[in-house]
């Protein structure tokens, strides 16, 4: 039986104090599913950021393969989790169970896949100039180059994910990968779930040795206000909303030192299908695309919320079977009630827009949500209406056609960031697919072709960011091995004695990293 | 003789409109040296930002091969300037010429070590995941990620270094090499010096074929704020004020579409002597310390501007002999008038401060700076005394002397984010070394030993960068090769047809570039 104590994870600590007045409720109607939990308190906030900085005095300075026996002990426990979590993840998220452990499995495989790189020992090639005595004007020092981990990281999880993008998801993965300790804010929308999850990665920090305060879980509301306005913490990983991300920034930018948020945010994951292939593939298209943007009720930030085609004949035909498939497609349970009041009305507010046209509605049902088609007036796009450019989380996708070619490529340049962008494009379309190349290119973090951008495979080629308003920094991935940059910094030591050198920069390598000695790449020690 | 128009350069056109009125001044005595310049107009810097926007069309798809050549041919126009240059320069901001000679070599070595590592090919690893067509429960697509160019990139230099941090310094070197055009800001303090520089740039771009408006140049107080708010602008890099540097990210950060800004600011750079290395070489220390602060007249970034030691009768006698050697450095001359009013200002203020004691002066003159040494207050320093962590843009420095090893460790433990710390640490001081440095190394983005932190190499390895207030960014460096990450961003193409793949990600490997392909790093093409 489920054994939990509505109570923080600070260091070694559970703490828990007043009344526990956080009820984790279920996403089918919102009643309480019985458990509570304690908010935390502004000292417990606080001390939350202590524990990890006195953690990151130790856990700064482990050895990648300490840290990798720690991130694959944490898989180990998150694969441990019995039916018993499942079933209360179900009931706080309403997601299916298959789809569940599926994402179990991915979160556990991030750990892994972070192991194996710390393992590998070539995340980063450590830099090496060695000392040019007998250089005139002047000599040159001896200078070396590699990463450390930034510090304490403040991690706010989503609610869509209640696994692979919260507790132990893939912020918390990379910064426990880089080296940094985190404080995890969790989701008010899955409690008792982040509680189970913390419990795995607490055990697995037991188990492998590491200090207390290597990864905490404060519960509550506002508080993580707190967190990211406490000196220790020194990164911030947020999956949210756009406003959610906007605040936590603004916040991290008023402290007396500010430090960087990587908020991942809001896209609509625009999908360009070319002419070629809608006239092969149209009836495809549209089976494959309603199943993308309703997938998991449409709460995916890699939904395709945005359709774009040139006018033809055949287009008018495409859109006729896809408003015939939308009108068919079934209601679902979002995540949560909030959600769907949010969804709700958003759709309120684009059915009152002269900008939108609706084309179709999916059936009903109570307390479910229904699947929304319009179409978009490009005179509003182009103007860069907001309710036409801003994401609706749940199942809805607007429509917007171009006249021909040239019209397209000004309806694309309006795009604001994405996290993905995708093309349909068949070896005819090849010579338009290379003019929108650049274009998309500079709007998104992923391109795909011929494909769904929902599912973001975790690898080491995957970038899940993109331009604003997408995430908050363009240069890094919440999802994959890039995403442990986020959390590193680079440090040179110059004309350091031998005894004072770490592992990675010693004269005879003895991590047997590849390095860039003098300019070239090498595993070879540095010839002294 | 001299051509100047005191213009803007935008795009192909050279521009200026109502009267020039913005003076280049003598740093001597702020006297006109008789060039003048026209304050670009809020449509001339509108008109800079879109002509780096229309660059980057063509700029941002050239291969690094042709930026290479471009660089390379911008460090030839650099070393072709002649003693007129030098002259103009030399009067703008009184620095020697023997000194501008010697930056004017970093500067072009600089753009020629950039074209280096694009001709090398190896400044990003990209990254191929191949598709697993039969993996359960889904199958993987093919994923390949590599880096573009972020988009026109807004540059500030520096009044302290005329040429390697400004017109054609560090920041512009990292953004053409990255892909991206620049608008560089003109400094006000040698204006006459930034139009030769930005002529050079010019050339070169025609000679090698580049677009026009890779490159421009305006000039203006305010003008700045206005460029940083124009939409075309993706990134800004900085280098100057703390208060300066803050208020252009307040700017950068108030757009609709945030920018990041890469300023580095403001450091006093620690300088900690242990006991063994003060009783074995504490005259010679006291000799090339008081150099390295008083170097180009404080006026560096790098300035060892604070003094740690353990108090004992053998730093007692270090610090006489350290006082003696400040009173009898040569009064300099600062950049400009204002530089000399901002020291001269800091002076008072700090005479005035009780948490200060004034230890020496150095010789005095009219309209120049003379060194100055005070003692700070221990409490003063751990209670976050501003004026005691502030940098003081001149000749002076702090000394902080520590009761006993803990209290060394309390003292540091204080210090704000830093560009460099300094150790100076014999091997029987190895010990105390081993406890201070994962403390100096969360503070700095350089450690040195047994050196002087002025004089920053320009290689792979090194680290101009730190945390706040040093920089904005700790996870970058504003030297050397590293700084190019700065200016790119990294993209994903999924199931990409062969057709469409850049050449860094074609199966063939045409530029044989080291790539991580399925986890391992190699240069073989990938097998379909």
């Amino acid at each position: 039986m489920l054994n939990l104590t509505g109570q923080q994870f600070i260091g070694a600590e559970r703490t828990g104090s007043g009344e526990a007045s956080l009820l984790s409720l279920r996403a089918v109607d919102g009643k309480p599913t019985g458990w509570r939990f304690y908010a935390a308190t502004p000292s417990e906030a606080d001390a939350a950021a202590c524990a990890a900085q006195a953690a990151f005095a130790d856990y700064g300075q482990t050895s990648p393969q300490a840290r990798a026996l720690f991130l694959a002990a944490i898989a180990d426990e998150l694969d441990a989790l019995g039916d018993d979590f499942f079933d209360i993840a179900h009931q706080e998220t309403a997601l299916p169970l298959a789809r569940l452990k599926g994402e179990r499995a991915r979160t556990s495989g991030q750990m892994r896949l972070f192991a194996d790189m710390l393992q590998r020992g070539d995340a980063f090639i450590p830099r090496i100039d060695t000392a040019l005595a007998d250089r005139t004007p002047l000599p040159r020092p001896d200078l070396r180059q590699y990463r450390v981990a930034l510090g304490p990281v403040a991690v706010f999880g989503a609610s869509n994910f209640p696994l692979a993008f919260s507790t132990a998801g893939g912020d918390t993965a990379a910064a426990l990968a880089a080296g940094c300790p985190v404080v995890f804010k969790a989701h008010e929308g899955h409690m008792a779930t982040a509680e189970l999850t913390a419990g795995a990665i607490v055990q697995a920090a037991a188990r492998t040795g590491m200090p207390p305060g290597v990864f905490n879980l404060i519960f509550g509301g506002h508080i993580g206000a707190r967190l990211v306005q406490h000196p220790a913490i020194q990164a911030v990983g947020f999956t949210g909303s756009l406003r959610g991300g906007s605040a936590l920034i603004k916040l991290a930018q008023q402290r007396t030192q500010p430090i960087p948020v990587f908020a991942e945010m809001s896209a609509v994951n625009p999908l360009v299908i070319l002419p070629h292939a809608l006239a092969a593939r149209g009836a495809q298209i549209v089976q494959d695309l309603v199943a993308s943007f309703t997938l998991g009720c449409g709460q995916f930030c890699t939904k395709p919320g945005l359709i774009v085609a040139i006018r033809s004949p055949t287009t008018s035909d495409f859109l006729s079977r896809l408003c015939e498939a939308v009108s068919q497609s079934a209601p679902q349970t979002m995540l949560n009630p909030a959600a769907l009041a949010g969804y709700q009305q958003g759709v309120a507010r684009r059915e009152a827009h002269t900008g939108l046209t609706p084309l179709a509605q999916g059936r009903c049902a109570p307390e479910q949500a229904s699947a929304r088609l319009w179409r978009a007036a490009p005179e509003a796009w182009l103007a860069k209406d907001e309710l036409l450019h801003e994401e609706l989380f749940g199942p809805s996708a607007l429509v917007l056609e171009a006249d021909d070619e040239q019209h397209l490529l000004a309806l694309l340049a309006a795009l604001q960031g994405q996290l993905t962008a995708t093309l349909h494009a068949d070896e005819a379309d090849t010579p338009l697919a290379r003019r929108l190349l650049p274009l998309l290119g500079d709007r998104a973090g992923r391109l795909l072709f011929n494909g769904y951008p929902t599912g973001v495979e975790v690898c080491d080629a995957i970038v899940h960011g993109g331009p604003w308003p997408a995430t908050s920094d363009v240069r890094t991935s919440s999802v994959g091995t890039l995403a442990i940059d986020r959390f590193l910094r680079p440090v040179c030591l110059q004309n350091a004695p031998a005894a004072l050198l770490p592992p990675a920069l010693q004269d005879s390598n003895p991590l047997n990293l590849l390095r860039r000695v003098n300019g070239t790449l090498t595993r070879s020690p540095v010839q002294p």
